[in-house]
């Protein structure tokens, strides 16, 4: 099986988490912050250390400042509905995934107006345009840190500079690029980090996290038990109980951080080496397959290991089944969940073939999936 | 090891809920629903069969009506903010946990108007005060199935037939009773259910879920991706694909059903009358220590396997520390994020300390929970 949909979820994952899940769910079975048993105070213990680690990773200021959420798509909305109210303006670009464009576009039915800036036909944003795009009411700014069909990368550091210098708060996700790409909030001014455990971090199904910097006061989505101040109906101030409730997914938080271990091990700079290099390898070959058009920027180092495609003109699900069934390569066709890409793509009639890598697929992997693609192209599978 | 905290969280879980959680990780995984290759369609598969588990097991009309959370209080947020509009009113009980009562007193700040049904002294509900209760512009009716404070057995069955008389909708938390008192939606005229995955019916933390009666249309507090309509910014409208967005925790999902196969195969009926007797031998053995005051119904039958007590003047926190710390006994002290319960107890300066039993607790450990509290109440130990 080659496994190429990691833009989706990675697979397989390192060893560790799947010790780290069962290792919890069996040894640290407590409701952490709940009770004061010494299970429960274990399992308190295991999920501030899990703070700690992903605070450290995207250098935040404390362990307070990392929320821990049901995936990044609730990071985002979190953070989305936290911060706009009507009247506000929030920019995005135009390769947004619909976990940020479907928050926004519901907002806009309550007054919130949404300018949405045109990118490159490679999926490329120039910061110029954000800048342009700012107006008094300009309260967020909202961009992807890599996209999700193309893998383009987005020009974070700048736009974050432009936020700071304009007093907009600065909106990232890193559905794509978190455990990939070098994130360092208060370096590249990031306001608000989403991001999936399940993707380039690593962990489980289950559990994402938002960064919040420190002093940012969003409204909560959701309000319930946190273990603290229990005799106030208001929900706690503080985070991360301000933006936390219920009972947490202690089994996900440690398969998260065995997956930040993980990679912290390996070291961020040879994964993304190592993706870099199969991504490269990748789209060198493509070029000598006939009818193969591939989108997002030519340089292996312009973006994540993700590259969309189309053959001839297959319909993008007939050309992943055949990979599937034929060639036991999986890949993802269609939309990917980001229509507005495919509009800046012109793409959104048939969608794109989606090959996207992790630090497990090899060189070999990536010959088989260009022989594969050179089987179908010439007629002779 | 006598863990009594399993109106927290259950613990141990049963063999198969860990190694279904695990073989999930390892060989389905996929994303559920947003690719077409094998692995994906494999963990699709394996969330829809979880929903026909789910929905068989709470009588829901279809599969579809069982939406996928984060866990409870994730489930009544969706639940409470898809119904109520500013100018409607809701009714709820006076032992309502932080999961209901926090985030209806987040709506009252934006004209939602709540009334709160007092209980008695033992938390019992009389359900003529909630009709009683009831206005024109009444649109929900939020009531806790068993207190989690002192485990009282709501009239849902009569709540029910009120609300479905005055078309009224009626929510149910379902957190202390799902997997122990026996749940048909449609003969209790449950319009929507929330439960947790990780208590009575034995799943891992991190998942829970909410019945949504068919026909009964929610505004969603999230939007993203679908992977259905994903042409559309609009979040879909139908069900689950209107409240669930991001990637599910399937390997949750899958420990979850693994749960439900186990009360399944116990049967529900087994397992409360297994809790109910060692309720009743705990509420029996109590009577003959010196000083122990017991919250509640006085019988066994009237309540989950759940008791809260005091003896003497003790802190609850201390009682608790020393239960666990000397006894190796795992109990919750303080408010259990109940502080509305605490107020109809008379419990809200020191709270209470908690003992809560799962199938897996024995006759043996209540004996010597029974023998601790002697010895702590008489100075001897």
């Amino acid at each position: 099986m080659t496994y190429f949909d990691n833009a989706a979820t990675t697979w397989p994952k390192p060893e560790e988490v799947y010790r780290a899940v069962e290792d919890t769910m069996r040894n640290f079975g407590g409701n952490p912050g709940r009770s004061g048993h010494r299970m429960a105070l274990a399992a308190a213990r295991l999920v501030y250390e899990a703070r700690e680690a992903l605070a450290e990773f995207f250098n935040a200021e404390s362990p307070t400042n990392i929320v821990f959420t049901m995936n990044a798509t609730d990071a985002l909305n979190i953070a989305i509905k936290g911060v706009l109210k009507p009247g506000d303006h929030v920019i995005t670009s135009s390769m947004e995934h619909n976990s940020v464009a479907r928050p926004i576009f519901a907002l806009t039915k309550s007054g919130v107006e949404w300018d949405i800036v045109k990118c490159g036909s490679d999926g490329t944003l120039d910061p110029d345009d954000v800048a342009k795009a700012i107006k008094p009411n300009t309260r967020l700014i909202a961009v992807t840190h890599a996209s999700n069909v193309t893998g383009t990368i987005m020009p974070v550091e700048e736009i974050g500079k432009i936020s700071q210098e304009k007093g907009v708060i600065f909106l990232v996700d890193a559905a794509q690029s978190a455990g990939v790409l070098e994130i360092d909030v208060q370096k590249l001014n990031i306001d608000l980090l989403a991001f999936p455990g399940h993707k380039g971090l690593y962990g489980p199904q289950g559990i994402g996290g938002l960064y919040v910097r420190e002093g940012l006061h969003l409204t909560p989505i959701r309000q319930g038990g946190t273990g603290s101040f229990s005799e106030e109906l208001e929900q706690p101030g503080i985070l991360p109980d301000r933006l936390e409730c219920g009972t947490l997914n202690t089994p996900g938080i440690a398969g998260l951080v065995a997956g930040v271990g993980f990679i912290k091990k390996k070291d961020l700079k040879n994964i993304r080496s190592h993706e870099e290099q199969l991504t490269r390898r990748f789209l060198e070959g493509l070029k000598e397959i006939d009818g193969v058009t591939v989108y997002g920027p030519a340089e292996a180092a312009g973006r994540c290991a993700v590259v969309s495609l189309n053959l001839k003109d297959m319909d993008s699900a007939e050309l992943a089944y055949l990979l599937d069934s034929r060639f036991d390569i999986q890949v993802r066709p269609g939309l990917h969940c980001s229509p507005l890409a495919h509009r800046t793509l012109g793409t959104e009639d048939r969608g794109t073939v989606r090959f996207s890598f992790s630090v497990f697929n090899t060189v070999e992997e990536i010959d088989r999936a260009l022989d594969a693609l050179r089987e179908v192209s010439t007629g002779s599978w």
